[in-house]
């Protein structure tokens, strides 16, 4: 305990007390309110009059602690607390608002809340920093009404084009553009800042989206990495023939192609460690009559691995195989590149482990399985995770649950950390 | 041929010859001008406008020929010839008129056109029959707009309830008995007769919606079978779950699990002279994101043999493999019973044969992949079919071609085998 007591010995105090849990929860009710479903879930799609009504909550709150508000030309939203040094770039820590049209309360409601509330519990107990601490609201991370998510940080950071976005359209052919409106209406006394504004340090808190941290009795995850991630879209060629006359050496079936290049695949990415994540999500089988041999058949490859080498191997060999297996229907292979592994800063991952630590929390390190912001922002600034645990993993679902306690610790180790690096 | 030479002894004349390609021919682009689309296929689906107009179009044909029309009760149409003896049963055959939504000009309208063909040709060459002729039309073969199909001749036959299928809805809600209403109106001078009139023997001629006999080339089929069906509906029931951050060991993947049924499925029907038909023309798999692990896969099996023996053997087998290859997800399997094969008896077949043959067509011996009509006949009377070539044994779609030299041939073969069955 000799090291932790040197770390904290220039901050005599510990700031992760000072959270409330009580109001943190409170907060998660209030907003996931908005949009709320029957079934205690949310949905509160991007830039919708949803969203609209979220900014217009937590710039309610901000304005009643006197935070200022700054928006940029992709939507993000920043709510400030100044520091003793105004020219200082901020530590900033947040999420999104946005959640899956079936989502549940804490993915991405979480991180903001949680950050909103240790900007909050430091200025209701008079804590300065030096840095200035910012919350960020990082828009359309879901990607459910706009294709793909992570645009708001992914703009921000200059990976993605700030028109192609604003372009991009929902089912309905409503732009971003067009649909951002409101959104910055909703504040109408935000300043603007431009894309890429400097940030010291980025955190992030999150629910885990998986079991791990339930299954071992943690409250607290200190995320080191986000895995990367391939995506494929397969198309298997058949040809429609009558399922009572065909032979089947005549036949061109493509559900029987695609059946063995998804065992076949499985077999590529088996892996006795469990860490490989190899999932076919979607997969339409055309004509769909009962008595027609399928002519065409879709389906889509989500691949994850933490290691780029792996990712590239197994990832490389998917088209061969699919080509062989699939035969005599022709396949084709569409990649969309890869996500590459985030391995997050050593310094980061050893401020929030110390400050888990300090607190006298358990932690353990693990990788994310799912993208976040965070790993957008990684290309500006340097950036850490913490997870707290969510019921049986179960995230993207109206059943996502999440305790007071967990989201509470998770809070108390981020206000650590954040002022730990604001003071840095 | 002195065999062949003894059978015809009876008739000096054949009446094959008396059948008109050309006509035949342009009966069928008549016909199939009614739903024709740009593509050069046919929707004409059962008790529609199409229908409709399709009957008075027959009828008026009819009419002018001097032959009379009755309808029954389900709406299965017949078109009759006189024979010299008037009490005595007549001989029909037919198939239908409806088609698939991108259907061909052949599939059951070449049933009904050449059987036409053979009354015409004799009445304008004045051949007499001791028994009547009769051209039968059966409503709703396809079992496209009202599911199932087959519905005329079943309910002709009592297999079906006549109250039940009139009951049916198509997906606008609109009832099979409301339906029939102008369909029944296009045929004012029609007689009503009850279901089941006796019939002699049925005749039906198709195309054979395969490749064998393209592959042989031949003209003619001799059908001495209609192969069994089983059909099956599963259900397998996964946990949706995050893609990024669900281990395999944690996840109950309704997808993967239906790969591994499958492919147990397809070995389960390995046959090396590929006589089984199996098929898996739909699967539904939800909720379809992907990056979303499966909760849910419907698919349906299509398993034909003309063996009652092998239906029993591997289509038991179907639900025992299917739980065991797809734990730990739960599976539901439905059975929608068995069509038995129908072998047609001897005599017929023995007679289309012999009638080919008188023709100097060669033929071969086969059993029909698709169910038919016939198949249903055969609960009432001797039935027995002819089949014609199509192109690469494409039907069920609006590519289906079949040449006037066949569809006339197998007239021919009709012709004969009717008169044949007539004069006895």
């Amino acid at each position: 305990m000799t090291d932790i007591a040197s770390q904290s010995a220039a901050r005599p105090n510990l700031v992760g007390p000072l959270i409330d849990e009580a109001r943190l929860w409170d907060r998660h009710e209030t907003l996931g309110a908005i949009g709320g479903t029957p079934k205690g879930g949310v949905n509160r799609q991007a830039l919708t009059g949803e969203e609209v009504e979220a900014r217009k909550l937590i710039a309610g709150w901000a304005k009643g602690l006197g935070f200022t508000i700054a928006t940029d030309p992709i939507g993000n939203m920043f709510i400030r607390r100044e520091g003793t040094d105004p020219d200082a770039a901020p530590v900033v820590s947040g999420s999104h608002i946005d959640t899956q049209p079936t989502g549940g309360k804490y993915d991405g409601a979480y991180g903001v809340l949680a950050a909103f509330e240790v900007l909050e519990a430091l200025e209701r107990n008079g804590v300065k920093t030096r840095r200035p601490l910012e919350v960020g609201i990082w828009m359309n991370e879901e990607g459910s009404r706009f294709q793909p998510g992570c645009v708001g940080s992914g703009v921000f950071t200059g990976r993605k084009n700030l028109d192609e976005i604003l372009a991009m359209t929902d089912r309905a052919g409503i732009s971003v553009r067009d649909a951002l409106q409101p959104c910055l209406a909703a504040t109408p006394d935000a300043t603007r800042r431009p894309l890429g504004t400097p940030i010291h340090a980025y955190l992030e808190a999150h629910i885990e989206q998986g079991p791990r941290l339930e299954a071992e009795g943690l409250q607290i995850g200190v995320v080191t990495s986000i895995q990367g991630m391939r995506r494929f879209e397969i198309d298997i060629e058949g040809e429609e023939a009558h399922a009572g006359t065909t032979p089947r050496a005549n036949r061109k079936d493509a559900l029987s192609a695609a059946v063995r290049v998804i065992a076949a695949l499985e077999e590529l990415m088996h892996d006795p460690d469990d860490v490989v994540r190899f999932t076919v999500g979607r997969m339409e089988v055309s004509p769909g009559s009962p008595n027609v041999v399928p002519g065409h058949v879709h389906f889509t490859i989500d691949f994850r691995h933490p290691d780029m080498e792996v990712l590239k191997q197994r990832g490389d060999a998917v088209e061969r195989i699919a080509k062989e297996k699939a035969a005599p229907c022709p396949v084709t292979v569409k990649g969309f590149g890869t996500n590459p592994p985030v391995h997050f800063p050593k310094q980061v991952v050893d401020t929030v482990r110390r400050a888990a630590e300090r607190l006298e929390l358990p932690s353990m390190d693990m990788p994310s399985g799912a993208g976040h912001d965070a790993g957008l922002i990684s290309a500006v600034a340097p950036v850490g995770m913490v997870f707290v645990p969510c019921e049986k993993g179960i995230s993207h679902n109206e059943l996502e649950r999440a305790s007071a306690s967990d989201l509470a610790a998770g809070a108390r180790v981020l206000a650590e950390a954040m002022v730990e690096l604001a003071n840095s």
